[in-house]
């Protein structure tokens, strides 16, 4: 969503985070007692964390605290930069009472400049890729302040020139967060503002933040009974109920439908193996902190639960000697891997800890890449198509640095299909140098929700290194022993977190092959013959293969309408007296779905047949 | 297959152990500095753990070791009892350099009786179970010795009267085994024997030893490249190759397909847990060193992995209020729970660590036990109908003690229940007390192989402590809130260990439904033409929905027959000249199957869609 702004991205960075010290020295005006920690620029905003003792700000400050800030914009003081030798600002640290700015500067004055880095990414608490700029800047022993009025900052900059230039923001939410991400350290309020150049790009946005919330996938997961989170089992590790497992379980038939037509054929592995596996395969020392480690009390063995498949169905292809003649060979497997995620950043559906992957590797010759990679490209436009959500396509390569392994010629060629491919196969995209995975070239698809955000879901990764590693091989037709290229694919990548922006992509309005429930049978009364009739009827449905649930409950028929509403049920029949005698009905038809002919009465046998069908097809609009 | 024997079993057991000793006396004869440790019955027959120093004893020995046996026999040297103070022990133990037996005595001495019931069990490696005397007996400080030849040892008892009445035995294999079962004791050598009242009976047995090793699951999974252990991965933890994974998947749907019939729902919930969920449940007490500990790294908490899935879907039941009309509830999920097994007792499919189950979990009224077991029993009919496996119920209740937990009147209520179903669905049953679960009365399923061996696969079992500990209620029909009912069930049970005993039992002749290739399409050569229609053929059947494969290789006709024969595929086609001209093939049937018309030509449409019917509609015979 930061495309929106016509600003150029420097320029509008630098209004969020002066917009940042803006707030703070608002924080600082009404609490004068606040200690300050680190207050970079994030996605659409900025943020600072700040200590007030026993202080709690909540929603109700942030009007106090935005006049203030209004106040500050007015006089419009300018941003004044200075460069004090490090002791200095030790000093001033010290002085003011600020013992986390003193902490960070004894910190940088001890390391250099390699902290700065750090400071930029993980102690801020940032996931990588999100851009934040750092408040301090090491520089021979030198270190920049930048001041507002009475308010002074140590800081890398830049700012706009003066308060008055910092545009539109809106203070939206405080959280808590420990003081450089660590659990043992102090808790601090970490106060959200967001910002945009312009009053209208800022309501334009809040607009959307607001809509977001609506579709929020914990409010309509809870609403629509999909999933449930539980103190007992943890945080990141959703339990699907039945309707969610539906979604859940439709989706992932659907992935492997699409690959089993492509010749994919499905592996079973266990989610634990000895550490060995993945030092072999590199993953060990790639995930480190995050991988969940498994003791074994009967042995000496050393588990961990697999953060990749990879390497377990490498296993699988070297558990036998291998002809060309069975290439390309391409084991599927919708499965778990593992990754332990600090508590903070788990987030519903969208960050767990047990990560669901329609995953796949195939196992082929160099000259099978590109029909490999047409194959899969065709699967994501089938696959997005139904769903209707469209994508583009980041072709991701090399760049002049060391860091990637394997036959450099191979990487001409590889890089080389995958820009003919994207073209012939019109895809739309975007070209990154230096974006590659170590192992091999790749192509991340990116799928627009109806909020106009983007998400990285399907991918598809060549891999030079692994084969190596594990010394794969197959015997070629000349009797020679080759070594196999592997290539990596999912579709709907992890699906919790294609669920959480599906859900929220269609506020819960699933097309009717999705619906956990397809359509709700109500009556208007208990009595026998009533039911009787409503209990054939959903025999007939579900007969047909639909998922059709029978209300018949005392509860008023407006409630029983409400009731299938809020569940997103997509059709609804209500029974009657009329509706037995004519045998027909007039269904209620979600009100997001374009209905061809509005409360037109079906024969109940076409009309299940209808609603069957379109089930069946995955089409995602009514016929009716 | 113990029960082959006419002989009373102590009678029997009798023969066994005096086998041992008989064994351990020609040991002793060959290599005198032999060390003795424990020599018990185990089903069968006997082993003895033994301590040869550098000396390795191989099958080739064995001939040597029967020949001394026998000569021992036909001295029919008389078993001599005598009893002696402890202390008397322990001095022969040391003057006979036995460092084992003194190690026990000593033991004995300082745990008393107690360390008598310990070593019967577990010291020994015996699985609960299996019957087995100890070496050993503790009375107010005295121990008994038995003595045969020069031969004495220290022993409970009781021998058969001399040694020429031991019947018949054959010594079978050697295995290494850690003294007392701990991998930081000296490591011993395991001399296995089988023994039987008469030569007939022994015989009978060695068959049926010589057919199991031949069906052994292990050798045809790897011959039919069903599944694959990989030393990086670890033992019990097999990887499901394709074709395994088919057999898995057909298995795992039509147990889901009969339980979707009877009104269950999917669910899917997370391999870990934190400590918390099974401590509530009592199953962390109860499982103790048997879970594996998952650390996380990033924070503190602790999880395992889940094992058992019952806690996880009693959250989903918990995550909302419920109505009794919505009961009853039924969850069912196919997914994995997991068992710390020592690396010793893992083998195979039939014991790993990783366990997958096609469990369930009902929530309902008292009043529905009745209909929702009978419900289970008829589950049960219909899959091992269709694997076509006899089987009969052990219905298991309370004893007199009081280990059972919950309502006295509800246990009443629901053992009658059980008692009278299974007379009403005329099952083969026996009825056994005190072998309930402490939480409730339980049904097992026992199935036959056609070795005659006996499996405990699919299980039901009523709960009436886990809904109480975990606090869960419906509001009934007058208001009030009640307690629900929890029921466990399980069709296959483990799949691994149904498949490894289903391989075994089929010999990895699966029906139609289950071979992971249902047709293979051979071609009498390379040619153009004959490659088309063969593709042209595989296409088609493919069409059908048959899992087929072409085999186009340059070998000869006769070795391409011979690969399909060896992987237990049920129809080859052989394609040439004749059958293109013709457009008829005689398919060759695996020899197994009891076939209507041999060597008739089948048109080669119809053929394929008889077998696609065949396998869509689970037969277990071909019509053909």
């Amino acid at each position: 969503m930061g495309k929106t702004s016509d600003k150029q991205p420097d320029e509008l960075e630098a209004m969020r985070h002066s917009s940042a010290h803006i707030m703070a020295s608002a924080v600082q005006k009404l609490w004068p007692e606040a200690k300050f920690g680190v207050g970079p620029v994030v996605e659409n905003g900025f943020y600072y964390d700040i200590d007030l003792g026993k202080i709690t700000v909540s929603e109700d400050n942030f009007l106090k605290i935005e006049k203030e800030m209004q106040k500050i914009i007015e006089e419009d003081q300018p941003f004044e930069k200075s460069e004090e030798p490090i002791d200095s600002g030790i000093a001033w640290a010290k002085k003011t009472k600020q013992p986390y700015k003193e902490e960070l500067l004894n910190d940088l004055k001890r390391e250099g400049t390699t902290l700065a880095r750090e400071l930029d990414a993980s102690m801020m608490g940032l996931p990588a890729g999100i851009s934040g700029t750092t408040p301090v800047k090491a520089e021979v022993g030198k270190v920049s302040f930048y001041k507002n009025g009475n308010f002074i900052d140590l800081c890398r900059g830049p700012h706009v020139a003066s308060t008055g230039k910092v545009g539109a923001f809106k203070l939206t939410r405080v959280a808590g967060a420990y003081w450089r991400g660590n659990e043992k350290n102090p808790q601090m309020q970490r106060l959200y503002g967001v910002a945009f150049s312009t009053e209208k790009e800022l309501e334009k946005y809040l607009k959307l933040l607001e809509e977001a919330k609506k579709r929020d996938h914990r409010k309509l997961g809870k609403e629509m009974d999909l999933f449930a989170i539980s103190d007992l089992v943890g945080s990141g590790l959703p339990l699907f109920t039945p309707r969610g497992t539906v979604v859940r379980k439709q989706l992932l038939d659907f992935s492997e439908e699409l690959q089993e037509k492509s010749g994919y054929q499905r592996v079973f592995i266990p989610h634990i193996t000895k550490e060995e596996l993945y030092k072999k395969s590199g993953h060990w020392d790639k995930f480190g902190d995050e991988l969940f480690l498994v003791k074994s009390q009967e042995t000496s063995d050393k588990f961990v639960l697999k953060p990749m498949n990879c390497p377990h169905h490498i296993q699988i292809y070297a558990s036998r000697p291998r002809s060309y003649r069975e290439l390309p060979i391409r084991y599927m497997e919708s499965t778990v891997q593992y990754r332990d995620e600090k508590s903070g950043e788990l987030h519903g559906l969208s960050r767990v800890r047990a990560i669901s992957i329609d995953d796949s590797h195939v196992f082929c010759a160099e000259s099978d890449i590109e029909r490999e990679i047409i194959a899969i490209i065709q699967m994501v436009k089938d696959l997005y198509g139904v769903l209707d959500m469209e994508f583009y396509a980041r072709l991701s390569y090399r760049d002049e640095s060391n860091e990637y392994l394997g036959d450099k010629k191979l990487w001409e060629t590889a890089e080389s299909i995958i820009a003919r491919v994207a073209k012939e196969e019109k895809l739309e995209f975007i070209e990154e140098k230096g974006e590659a995975a170590f192992y091999g070239p790749k192509i991340d698809f990116m799928v627009k929700d109806s909020l106009g955000r983007e998400w990285q879901c399907a991918t598809v990764q060549l891999d030079f290194v692994q084969p190596q590693r594990f010394g794969l091989a197959y015997v070629d037709s000349d009797g020679s022993e080759k070594q196999p290229v592997m290539i990596h694919k999912a579709l709907l990548g992890s699906i919790e977190r294609f669920l959480s922006v599906y859900i929220e992509h269609t506020a819960g309005r699933f097309p009717i092959w999705l619906a956990p429930e397809q359509l709700r049978i109500i009556t208007v009364n208990q009595e026998l013959k009533t039911t009787k009739f409503a209990e054939n009827l959903l025999a007939e449905a579900k007969e047909l293969g639909l998922r059709a649930m029978l209300d018949n409950g005392n509860e008023s028929v407006g409630k029983k309408i409400r009731q299938s509403e809020i569940q997103k049920v997509p059709y609804t029949v209500v029974l009657g007296e009329k509706e037995m005698e004519s045998g027909k009905v007039v269904p209620r038809i979600r009100s997001d779905m374009e209905v061809q002919k509005p409360h037109a009465a079906h024969k109940i046998n076409d009309f299940l047949k209808t609603v069957a069908n379109e089930a069946k097809t995955r089409v995602s609009k009514t016929s009716l």
